[in-house]
């Protein structure tokens, strides 16, 4: 399970303020604690300040990069700012956070995530509009994965993000979305799929507890990679303890480690909500 | 999602002790918080003291009828114990946990099931012994629902039980169930599955979160009942968080009213392991 953290994000308070005083401390304290609580990709979000993304996507990349050897994942779709931000990538290819079939754009980011053997997020919408059902996000999936791997682009370095919609909104939106992960995973043998978790309990209680639960049922389902808060250790728990009963920890070799080391505990009661 | 509420049960010491002393008084406080709790079905389950089942398991009927309308399950492979139980059933059909192929006993429990239109536990398992695999979980189910269907039983009264192995012995235990499960609901559509969770995580520590995580991936491939303890509120807040995540909760409403009790919550941290 390919697991990027999402905590470098200017929709964050900390991190946008950060952001505009361009004070490198609390990026580079994210960034390392990501990277001990398991996460293998960095997520870099510049945020949407006009005209400013390029400049500080590509500062995001050289501050984190000072702290942590885990490649970035650069969360924009602006060209602009994926040209800014690849240059400055030092060593593992980073992983590009997103592409769709919008022709503008995905005739410019191409050959830059080509050029830097960049992974690929591409998202399950298109011309149509939103894909709203399994049928559509797997139609969708199939002209992505055509258009990329025409491209250039190895199958392997796909993640295809079936978007999830609120349950709240639409009570067939996660079915729809587990179903499709199931069968893009098997209709192309070597693709992979990715999500956000927070976006199906938009709208409810007990976020948490629905966004573990869709993790689950996600992976289930054959999700290999995941967007998400490595610092919620109920999550982190609950992913652990998936990877081991799907067999994809030997020994269960993760999740003893992360027993014995306190991690599938939770945090102390007053810090936790459902 | 149907809940079957499994404390009854005399592998409990306390239900063991008043089993033996013929003392109803733990047996009604039991069923009346399974109740409470959410079960919809109390499991009774009158141990194996020798020659003993049939009365305890008849006394077991009365007591817990005297204090809930819950129908029952009836924990037993022996026909004895089910022929002398099943008259004292007062009200709603029992489901009886469980009949296998094995030929001498589904002779003798098929009509006992039948007169009393008993809903059916029907074990994975047959003359060639453990169904470990997919596959064999799925050939199981096909004979199982076959031979009971045409001695009379009604497919939607069939509750399959896959039959779900510890991953610390098989790392392909758990997928191979819930492929199972998938299987045998797309193959029969109007059977049922259902199965314990304790026994996927035997031999490794934090049971309770690999049970629950079993539990959403069980749901999440079709799974539409459950053997389980309604008084771990995790576990419980797990099942109501995956019901209304899989558009089984009408507008969340039974997710939101958990919510407003205070049902989502955790208990008090001195009280849980993980």
């Amino acid at each position: 399970m390919l697991i990027v953290g999402e905590r470098i994000n200017a929709s964050r308070k900390a991190i946008r303020a950060a952001l505009e005083q361009l004070d490198p401390e609390p990026i580079r304290r994210e960034a390392q604690q990501q990277t001990e609580a398991g996460a293998h990709y960095i997520d870099v979000n510049g945020g949407t300040f006009p005209g400013r993304e390029p400049e500080l996507l590509a500062w995001l990349v050289e501050v984190v990069q000072g702290v942590t050897d885990r490649p970035l994942c650069l969360d924009s779709t602006d060209p602009d700012a994926l040209a800014a931000a690849l240059p400055k990538i030092a060593a593992r290819p980073p992983m590009i956070n997103s592409i769709t079939l919008e022709t503008d754009r995905f005739a410019r980011m191409l050959p830059l995530a080509r050029d830097h053997g960049a992974k690929i997020v591409a998202l399950c919408q298109g011309a149509g509009g939103l894909a709203d059902s399994a049928q559509r996000k797997v139609e969708a999936a199939s002209r992505l994965v055509e258009r990329l791997t025409a491209s250039g682009i190895a199958l392997g370095d796909i993640y295809v993000d079936p978007l999830v919609f609120p349950v709240a909104t639409d009570s067939g939106a996660v079915a729809a979305a587990i179903a499709a992960i199931g069968q893009i995973m098997r209709g192309f043998p070597g693709v992979h799929t990715i999500c956000g978790l927070s976006n199906v309990s938009h709208g409810l209680p007990a976020r948490k507890l629905l966004n573990r639960s869709f993790l689950v049922a996600a992976m289930s389902a054959g999700l290999d990679a995941v967007i998400l808060d490595p610092a919620d250790r109920e999550l982190m728990a609950s992913l652990l303890a998936t990877n081991a009963l799907l067999g994809h920890d030997d020994y269960c070799t993760e999740l003893l480690r992360a027993y014995r080391a306190g991690r599938l505990e939770p945090q102390a009661a007053e810090k936790r909500t459902a």
